[in-house]
């Protein structure tokens, strides 16, 4: 793996939030609107409810890796453990739904891990490993989502996405380690060419505010 | 919930092993085949890799149930913390396939679960009862089922299946107070007849032995 941009301890790439981690900046390259953090922020039903499906659904996405792909021993290790601390989000977030006397009710998906997932490979082996660069790029988005939207919150919500993101920050990493070990050559030219989908989906304005949407078109 | 054998202490129903805990027994009604535990604990591959396939089915299972019925907040509660206990259980039964150097391959699933999930009512609120009744009657039977099997066992691997009964023993229980609170009448009458599925599935003999499975047929 090939991080290209140079950083030190404390400088962090261009545009980027301050208390992202320079290894997620490196990583996405792209920083995310902060017009996108203060509309999400001033909507805490969405920012909530879809944050908790996205919880779930990287866990389910983890069990369906685990199904198809039994036989890979450094995965099933990695992702059923991934899939237990995701789960334990997914948990925390209800909680703040509780506390906040938000109901859950349903928000459909924003278009963006189906863009990722659209570009994924058909045949193995090349399937796995653009699935697990796929995971990385999540991972690491979300990452740099709860420094972006931390500081806009109350106090005690902001602390829950600080503890967050620091608890999920490696995750990306743990992504790229199994994709690099899946694979005989060089994982790089894939994590550019999926990294550019990602830039794309991750700025584009959007009708639906969501976690990995863009800042609403119309604003 | 009428649980109607009555139970004292140290005394099981009758035909279960000393060890399954009196109300799984009265719940279950009919105890497993001993010839079933001799030659599945004669066979270590199979006894392992399905379990490990169990553990995370039921987990998959509880995730899909999130998802479905991601209003209910008890549920969402309650099914999140199983599964991550079930991915902890699949992450250990992964070690234990390690220790003895088996190579974890492909194994066709029992007829079991899919012959409970075709009872299950195709129409809502009926529909969650009887999969929780199910999710309940699989819960039950596989803590019987540790506790038959783990005398057979070295000593070691009987200690971690001991384990797993004591850890899952009211996992049924979970299942069915979420059925009594999601419906308003009485869930005995679907109990009862689900339960008699769940006897004719685990008493009939196999061409394939595995964890739900019954004996050999051929022995």
């Amino acid at each position: 793996m090939n991080v290209s941009i140079a950083i030190g301890d404390k400088q962090t790439a261009a545009g980027f939030a301050a208390d992202v981690p320079p290894q997620i900046a490196a990583f996405l390259q792209v920083p995310s609107s902060t017009l996108w953090a203060q509309q999400l922020a001033a909507d805490l039903p969405t920012l909530l409810i879809d944050h908790a499906n996205c919880e779930l659904k990287a866990a389910s996405t983890a069990l369906a890796l685990l199904h198809r792909y039994a036989r890979n021993d450094a995965l099933a290790w990695r992702l059923s453990r991934l899939a237990r601390e995701e789960l334990r989000h997914y948990e925390q977030v209800r909680e703040w739904l509780r506390h906040y006397e938000i109901d859950y009710s349903p928000l459909s998906a924003a278009a963006y891990a189906r863009g990722l997932r659209d570009e994924v490979a058909l045949q193995e082996p090349e399937r796995l490993v653009d699935t697990l660069i796929v995971g990385a790029l999540i991972e690491a988005r979300s990452c740099e989502r709860f420094a972006l939207i931390a500081p806009l919150l109350d106090a005690p919500l902001a602390r829950f996405y600080r503890g967050l993101l620091a608890s999920e920050s490696r995750h990306f990493e743990h992504y790229l380690e199994l994709a690099d070990a899946h694979f005989e050559g060089e994982i790089d030219a894939r994590v550019d060419a999926l990294r550019i989908v990602e830039q794309q989906l991750i700025v584009a304005p959007t009708e639906a505010l969501r976690f990995h949407s863009g800042p609403l078109a119309d604003e």
